[in-house]
């Protein structure tokens, strides 16, 4: 039995949306990286393995981040009293100048990248900047931090300051060297990412689209987030039908190659109809949806739909890169649409947020997020140790209270079979 | 100059609603337990005295925590997937009857008073259980942790499972030894707590607002939460014009002795006029209002109309014990309701909700909650070393920081004038 290991404690895990299994006092098994399974005594064939007890601690599939801005980690909790455009204008776009200097960028990559390697995500679509050199360094500094996940150079070509904006011919050329040069990493890969409709002209998303069909590789983007910028999106391209039909319309929408869009809070009855069609993940992003006065978005819809659905930290609109924080996050923001906006949309659950926190957005990395066999191997251990109680807890419950009260932080973390503390 | 000290360090403040006071590398001096005033060198007549040199940290008001469940701290973060009154009837009244056990009690208060005196939180609303020696004992450790504010021996004779429902005679007569015992306490004192309407008959309110006037204590409850639970008033209490109605006909809605109501989500123009006119005091509990999707209180409206306003955790409701976790619930919150419910509300900034949490709250206490001269003096000091950025911060942008991203725990605390560490 090479490379097999096992992890001792309680396991929990959710297969099917809305379900959580808890195995008490069990092993999992990791095999060539891989989950071989979930047992309450170790099968005959993995006798022998190196097993690690972690006694009443509780473990969990590693937790998937879809949308996250790296450059923005270093203002997250500031300037939180702006709308979206203004908050863009303001905070983002000054700070993302400042990544030309790969000094700079190094300082706030090894910020953001420690931050999240403490934290219980391990799997992330991330937004670096316009630079390419820093995209290529913050791909190394997660590949050498042992994460995995998505990492792409930002696309503006109109619509932004000066300091940010790029030629047409001169984005693509510059997403074209950076696809080549990334080739050589392993977990952590390049994918498309041009900001937002408002910042890309109809001639860069044509250039990307024939980019991602050249290099294979998917898009994150951010799509009906909030209703200023719909209109916008409106004037700026008149003759498509939605604002993901603009997408679309350069093949940055799914379909042969993986798109994950965040936000999606006021998507239309088209444009869900064709999300579902070609698989386009939404990354559900609760509390930037909130700090940035956008809405909340229609979840138990999509889940109805069986859209793919995942959530995202949004950093820095969010301020949390807890993904814990993400799933109470979108329980109470289901509450508040449930009650104010749509009483035949029930409230999320917290066994429906965990599974958007593990398998379900774990699925746009591949079979990640879940410990049924030939999953990867992502695993994070909780400690409730410090959350005193005088209440005797089932394990579901210590899963809500950890959920609910932690820190966010593991006691131990697993990427794709690799420990990482 | 006897019982003079002083603080060293960068001083924030609120004295006017929406506006901050930073003194940088400042003097905060206590004289006899009161503020006497913030210096940026210290005055010849305090030359001499102690001062506690806290470097680059921020030192805050202490905050007050207007709406709080002590005997519910066990739980929070459970049963989260329940709406209000399903909930209290699943997972608050059992655990409450079990405060009949002086022992257990013992074990919950020892929890709930330690991780009150950890937090940032000077001065506190609380509410204990029906049982007097419960409450005595809630009392006693709060004073020995050198906390201060109200605890209320709660009050139900109706609507409630029979292990915690009392007669009508036994509340009241157990509500006076009650107040005669708890003569002898210091800076923590009674306040007349019937839960709700919905469990307090008439008359046992009508004995409350008599022995309320005999005794001169303040009056702490719930209002206007949750629609069903209005409905359920009206329907009880046929008479009344509206829910605080019921209260003030008592004698229990603020006029000659303080009241403080949780909630007042959807509290109509009549009863926002007579609390106005009584100087009721409202509880905002934002998180609360998400949680048991009661919905958002109109907070902008009540600051507007000069309505006495403050934050609340009311942990179990919310989860978190931390006001400045309340802080970013409320702004949060409002922005939601600017989006979904009125955009005539415009969403609430952080320099007001550091108001309500501090000085706006305070007022419940007599003078706290400010530096200004003549306050009772209430600090915390707040260390962001653990905050890492790459930008470089004015106060408050660091206030701003530890507010939305630090676990809410300050490194040094003061009640009154006095340490507690």
């Amino acid at each position: 039995m090479n490379n097999a290991f096992a992890l001792k404690g309680n396991i929990l895990y959710t297969p099917v949306c809305g379900r959580i299994e808890a195995a008490a006092d069990s092993y999992l098994v990791c095999e060539e990286g891989k989950v071989a399974g979930v047992f309450d005594t170790l099968p005959e064939a993995f006798w022998g393995v190196p097993v690690e007890d972690f006694g009443s601690r509780l473990i969990l599939p590693g937790l998937a981040d879809l949308h996250v801005h790296a450059s923005q980690y270093a203002y997250r909790g500031l300037g939180m009293d702006l709308e979206l455009l203004d908050w863009l204008e303001q905070n983002a776009f000054p700070e993302e100048a400042r990544f030309a200097d790969l000094d700079y960028a190094r300082a706030a990559w090894d910020i953001f990248v420690e931050e999240l390697a403490k934290s219980a995500t391990t799997r992330a679509c991330i937004f670096a900047t316009v630079h390419r050199p820093a995209a290529l360094l913050l791909m190394e500094k997660l590949e050498q931090a042992g994460l995995a996940g998505f990492v792409g150079k930002v696309n503006m070509d109109r619509d932004c300051p000066d300091c940010l904006r790029e030629t047409t011919g001169g984005s693509l050329e510059e997403t074209r060297r950076w696809l080549e040069q990334s080739a050589g990493f392993g977990r952590v890969k390049p994918i498309l990412t041009p900001r937002f409709v408002p910042s890309c002209t109809d001639e860069l998303l044509a250039g990307l689209g024939a980019l991602g069909a050249r290099f294979n590789v998917p898009v994150q983007s951010h799509l009906s987030e909030n209703l200023s910028e719909i209109r916008l999106v409106g004037r700026l391209c008149p003759s498509s039908r939605y604002y993901g039909d603009v997408y679309d319309r350069a093949g940055l929408f799914g379909g042969p190659r993986p798109a994950v869009m965040a936000h999606c809070i006021w998507s239309g009855e088209e444009e869900r109809a064709r999300m579902k069609e070609a698989g386009v993940f939404i990354a559900h992003c609760p509390q930037s949806n909130m700090n940035v006065s956008s809405g909340i978005a229609p979840v138990r819809l999509y889940l109805r739909e069986g859209q793919r659905l995942g959530l995202g930290s949004d950093v820095a609109g969010g301020a949390h890169l807890s993904i814990f924080r993400a799933m109470t996050d979108a329980i109470q923001a289901s509450k508040l649409r449930w009650r104010l906006v749509d009483d035949s949309l029930p409230a999320l659950t917290l066994p429906e947020a965990l599974y958007m926190a593990t398998k379900g957005g774990g699925a746009f990395f591949g079979r990640v997020g879940s410990f049924e066999p030939g999953y990867e191997f992502d695993a994070v251990v909780l400690d409730d140790a410090d959350l005193p109680t005088t209440r005797r807890c089932t394990l579901t419950e210590r899963l809500e209270r950890v959920v609910w009260l932690g820190d966010g932080r593991p006691c131990a973390k697993y990427v794709a079979g690799r420990k990482l503390f």
